[in-house]
């Protein structure tokens, strides 16, 4: 885990290239010579005005995010390979979360004159990385300055065949709540960065030991989206009645899917997946592990509805745990904890203005 | 055009909601809730995880772009309104120079708090117009807050049928090379709002009287992308060899089309379209207007090459002048003179870094 300081000292010493010694078409070129188209529907890439697309008669989805340093993301202890991985997980999670699969990506950044080409290679490593292992195609985007930090903004596009593709408004009363993985890593891994941040603001020489973090750190430097967890329920037949996936906490996108929905739902704090160590961090750090579950965010794992009779194909099933159930829409979202007590859900969410 | 500068006195005066009264949902769904969709390939909207396109068996075309306050745009002379206008165009002017028609756009948007709601809200009277007058269906995007200054990323999906889509690749030698409209407005209108911004500073009681430059000024602060020039080559039967819009200058976009077409250019002087009132701007600020028109950018003209066959066609038409031809890439391409005297054309282009 070391290495993620170390990355950074070492960006800091190498020889390095202004980006002024290159233009806007030159930079563009260079760091997109090297990814080559791999889905047929992908007709022409980089090089126009704009891509070409062939979906046939397939629906295409189109989903669509911005990134902002200080606000989203802080290269502190951010390396920007991971930064570039990350960024395509948190879009392509919102494709997958349509039941849908991610197919081309446009990126658009600016940075400002603080980067130079060796840090804006290293996040195209990352997006190259996750191009590779998720076979998505770069088809477009654009370069240019800014006055301050870096900026990332991304469009993903998808598709899949009309009938499979899953709205956050279909789920019904009785339908299971299910969620993929285990929820509040992400938040407990940016405690631990948080924390050694400010130790190595006070002694830039500390060597932290973070292999008990290790977990932690990789959900909130390195996520995944959930490509496999789609794959799986078409191998199971499923088709979720509802799903969304999370970036927010689980609360706030119980509440979507309530409100699209509109149906309750009673959530069993005692069945969200946690893992351990996220609990011991949660410990070390006099947090509620609950809490880092419904309200932490950046999990990306997906929750969906089911109907009952879709239960036996998942049950035990080690990626999916069954955490509640829809009810009536009059008695709202709640949680339930081991004492039988009802805790309404609220959205913490996203409030950075 | 007084009222430029008014706008922005006004707005500092009257009373404002800070952003941190809405959430970032409530921010999206009062932005948006009067943006209904218009285009039968618009399943669905803003509201899911991502959008739902249907293009039935047409190619789709997607392009991207990103406007960064302080490198893109200058709040002091761009009014708001005027500013979410102007960054549709520029995108949707991506898809008409494929021949093809844009029907969907995302927006992301990020903020300081430098911005109130009322603020926001110019900026989407703007990007609404232009919906309206271009049947765009706005389905998606985000908003986020940024440490400084405006952020805006839109992408634009387009279609058309297979046949009639037009790159940059396709000119021969021969073909006439021609443009829409006049070229170097923008820029002589930049010049005039970055005068009167210096003015301005100096004495803000200042009223300057700029109905002498009203062209220009529309020029930079309103442009239009050319639907109707498409819609006249469809009218016409004309399906232009290569195309490629105007955004970084004529000289730039010749050399572009040079490149993917694999030919050279001959450009007459003489044949370049500039406006009386452009020339006179250019004369006042000592500047040449054929520099203006190779170099300025912003004009969101289209730059396309005609099958000399096709040239009755379009002859004496007011929207299009012929200004030179293709010609063997080994003589690459040039600038020819009223003396008959050729200059070799360079990339100026964009070089913010």
């Amino acid at each position: 885990m070391y290495s993620y300081f170390c990355d950074m000292l070492e960006n800091k010493n190498a020889s390095k290239t202004p980006l002024s010694e290159l233009g806007e078409f030159a930079l563009i070129n260079h760091l997109t010579k090297n990814f080559k188209l791999k889905n047929k529907s992908s007709s022409t890439g980089i090089g126009d005005d704009a891509a070409i697309l062939q979906h046939g008669k397939e629906p295409t989805l189109i989903s669509t995010d911005m990134l902002i340093e200080g606000t989203h993301f802080d290269l502190s202890y951010m390396p920007l390979k991971h930064l570039g991985y990350k960024a395509i997980m948190v879009n392509i999670s919102d494709i997958y979360a349509m039941n849908s699969i991610p197919k081309q990506i446009t990126i658009s950044i600016a940075v400002s004159n603080r980067f130079n080409l060796e840090a804006v290679e290293e996040l195209y490593v990352g997006i190259a990385l996750a191009c590779k292992n998720y076979k998505l195609d770069l088809i477009g985007g654009d370069t240019s300055s800014s006055t301050k930090g870096l900026i990332l903004s991304i469009s993903v596009l998808g598709s899949t065949s009309e009938k499979k593709i899953v709205k956050r408004d279909g789920a019904k009363e009785n339908d299971l709540l299910v969620v993929s993985g285990d929820l509040g890593g992400a938040y407990a891994g940016l405690q631990i960065l948080e924390r050694e941040k400010a130790v190595f603001k006070v002694n830039p020489n500390s060597q932290p030991d973070l292999s008990n973090y290790a977990y932690s750190i990789e959900r909130q430097l390195k996520p995944e989206a959930r490509k496999d967890v789609i794959e799986l329920l078409d191998e199971l037949e499923i088709i979720p009645t509802s799903m969304i996936d999370i970036s927010d906490g689980l609360s706030s996108e119980i509440l979507h899917l309530s409100k699209a929905s509109n149906v309750g739902f009673n959530l069993f704090e005692e069945k969200i997946p946690i893992d351990p160590e996220v609990s011991l961090i949660c410990d070390e750090f006099k947090l509620n592990s609950t809490t880092a579950a419904l309200n932490g965010g950046e999990d990306y794992e997906l929750l969906f509805t089911l109907r009952q009779e879709d239960f036996d194909k998942i049950k035990n099933h080690p990626f999916l745990s069954v955490i509640g159930h829809a009810c009536d829409p009059k008695s709202g979202c709640h949680l339930i904890n081991g004492l039988g007590n009802q805790i309404k859900l609220t959205a913490q969410g996203w409030k950075s203005f």
